[in-house]
């Protein structure tokens, strides 16, 4: 999954049936200090997310496993609203071979 | 999903039988500004779109879903004229630890 | 989906018993000018490409959906062989909000 | 799969009931050698990883295939604890034509 | 899918159970000519290979097609050790419209 902060919506009139009734939000890919990693990816809304929020995004086959979202033509959705992102500075030292 | 403008059209002689009858379109993934950030895929048409017309896009397997191109050997369709991108500056400061 | 250029062959001794029988082509994924986006990736023929053939190509689980190529270890796959692309420049005003 | 050192936790309040209990982790994927080639993506939990493991990554529908998470809308797992990493410098003549 | 090739091997200590069996290789993707478009990512062996190998890696979904991995949470798998590459310069012209 990805972090992500809400910065809009998207309304759309000719669309697949299967979109009805869900809400599409725009989101900026970030990392943990929330600087833009990708930005304007379209997500459905699957946490009750709205704009400035910092959400936790699924992509691809897994974006469909939400309830609301079964079977619909989305291939990401905010899944969670994040309380506390908790990172340290990571070892350089990774455990490798010769 | 993501945000894309349709720039053409693609026409296909020996194909696969799975994709008679779909509706190929180029077009170019944008940011919510419009600005292309990668050009020129091939999607299938699930919403009536056409040259210049902003869409929505669902990619990978998400992009069989619609009716009209299920079992399609196609991993990118059209799925939403857009109407309005609403989107306001983003805050820079993400919710994140220490 | 993507544009691509077949540019050679692979042949492969030790191969999962599923890939026998497919025919593999090198190609460079394009854009609609034939500009290289991504080199050298390895497609599953299911459209009778040879070299110097602009093809579409599907690639995740999509590339699996052709008959010859269902259950096949293959992410990407040939499907249609490009008879013309016709493309305008884009639209530069991108509906877009405030 | 992707090498990936754990670097963080995230947690969250709205979530999909299919997320609650599952350990939400922070990453950032590395080459063999600890370098950071993706950072800070979220990963669901499948091998008791904690801050500072150095693990391995599986993304998209396999990171549903561990027994915890799966029908998760998870799209990338931390499936086992690296032990150890043994490359060598790698041969830089392909075995390719002409 | 990719052309790569093994430049190692990884052990893993705790690891979920369908991957107990497995031989988890380390392979940098590269092009037709051997130079490195990815580093370092972790595939599953289902062609027997070895380091030093160029082999033919298959990802996401299609990468636990072959028998020995189905069900694993495995998004690459070596599918086929590479014989023969064989491509020409390609041409430029792209048939493209106007």
């Amino acid at each position: 999954m990805q972090l992500a902060i809400i910065t809009g919506t998207v309304t759309a009139t000719a669309k697949d049936p299967q979109l009805v009734g869900l809400k599409l939000l725009v989101a900026d890919v970030t990392n943990e200090r929330g600087e833009v990693l990708e930005p304007a990816i379209v997500v459905a809304d699957a946490c009750g997310a709205g704009q400035g929020d910092q959400v936790i995004i699924a992509r691809g086959s897994s974006a469909r496993m939400p309830k609301g979202v079964a079977n619909s033509p989305v291939d990401a959705s905010a899944i969670a609203i994040v309380e506390h992102v908790s990172t340290s500075q990571k070892p350089k030292t990774a455990n490798h071979g010769e």
